[in-house]
């Protein structure tokens, strides 16, 4: 069993009640990341419902999370055939942190058609790819390797792009499954810090992540880019493909961008 | 008053319930537009709130809506002072349809950094562009002015491009408001139909809005594009620009396309 699945582990303590831990390792700064939070609540309802695999799973995050127990209260909407819906609500010490609403689905059964709009971006190798931030906690837990847009970490200006491209992966060089693009979906810096610096916050409002298809063994080739900030909200958007050359997941969240007065 | 402002009228009813209608002239088929749904829950939570205006709005679709009256349950989530954040279940006769969790702002009083990663694109005129999906009772109350994608619709081929872009402004030339973008950001036809062609049933499983400014007088400049279609599971992006040329929201919602059998 790999780190991100041992420290994602929830245990049935209730008909609807499951509770986890936030485990250290995975803190930006004090906070435990948001997509590693959102990673056992989903598998809290992988547990709770019928379908196994995440489509598309929403999070509000309403107050911030710290190290220890969270318990995740699940309640099924629908259940269908294909898909079935539910809510979430994870709770540290009886306050409500994180509202989550989640569609879940058999990804092996997915069909329908398939359609890019574009081809999969080629990037220089894993092996060939080294920067990042890895003075985070978080850094102990995941292996973030950007191609472009790292100048700003090595001390050098925004490009102004808005973009971080590279790869992502288990830091145990466990394999990737569907949860866990719940959590390499928040695993990116910021794309604003391509634009206005390294500032030092930019809390997550609400994010949304859409799963695909499972993850084939090895990194997952990343982007995740940003293309308009209104007045300190902005979006985040990301791409997520594995080894094979399969689109696995994209996301969205909306942030706001905390410049230092 | 507006068409769009007095078919989303909600009444208070409960402590925590307001009542509205769904009303004739804005559904796609049988079924109301989600877009319009989501207006209606969004006012009331525009009177539940203690702030004015959607920042970001996310609803999970359960099951179809049908004519007739609603009842929106709000339940307030945490209050701060430049956000709120809210939960909200829409019934119909007692079987909840819809599930939306929001955050709502002044967006008068938003305050940061803005940039773009590319200039608003530029579209012929409002009055030379006239294609679109006419035969829709939605056109009723909702004008849509293509002028990129609109091939499908006069019986060509799919571009296959994925992306529809144009006009769409209220039916009865009222000026948009914050509230009615929630509406607006269902109110393109599906980007799918410009790749697999006009497919009956591109039914949504979620959508999220994020308003980032209050839209001046006009009509608005919108794209709504798709880039990943996996086995049936596509998403559809929107931006939408004022008449003044500011970004006024983006959206992205989760669809499903289903082909005849």
């Amino acid at each position: 069993m790999g780190q991100f699945e041992r420290e994602t582990a929830v245990e049935k303590v209730g008909a609807n009640r499951w509770r986890g831990e936030l485990c250290r390792g995975w803190r930006i700064g004090a906070v435990p990341n948001g997509g590693y939070v959102l990673a056992v609540v989903g598998r809290a309802l992988a547990e709770a419902l019928p379908h196994p695999d995440p489509l598309t799973v929403n999070a509000f995050y309403l107050a911030p999370t710290a190290l220890g127990p969270v318990d995740c209260d699940v309640e099924l909407l629908r259940e269908g055939g294909n898909t079935s819906q539910a809510s979430a609500r994870l709770y540290q010490e009886g306050e409500l942190k994180v509202l989550v609403t989640a569609a879940y689905t058999d990804l092996d059964r997915l069909e329908g058609p398939s359609w890019s709009a574009q081809p999969r971006p080629e990037y220089p190798a894993w092996e060939d790819c080294h920067g990042g931030n890895s003075k985070l906690e978080f850094a102990q837990r995941v292996a973030v390797r950007l191609c472009h847009g790292a100048g700003v970490f090595a001390g050098g200006q925004p490009s102004g792009g808005g973009e971080f491209r590279g790869w992502v992966a288990h830091g145990d060089g466990a394999d990737p499954d569907p949860l866990s693009l719940l959590m390499f979906a928040d695993a990116f810096p910021p794309p604003a810090f391509d634009v206005v610096g390294l500032v030092g916050w930019v809390p997550t409002v609400e994010l949304t992540v859409q799963v695909r298809a499972k993850p084939a063994p090895g990194p997952l080739q990343a982007r995740l880019f940003s293309r308009h900030l209104s007045r300190g909200v902005v979006e985040e958007d990301g791409e997520y493909w594995d080894s094979q050359g399969t689109l696995v997941a994209i996301s969205r969240q909306t942030a706001k961008v905390r410049l230092p007065r």
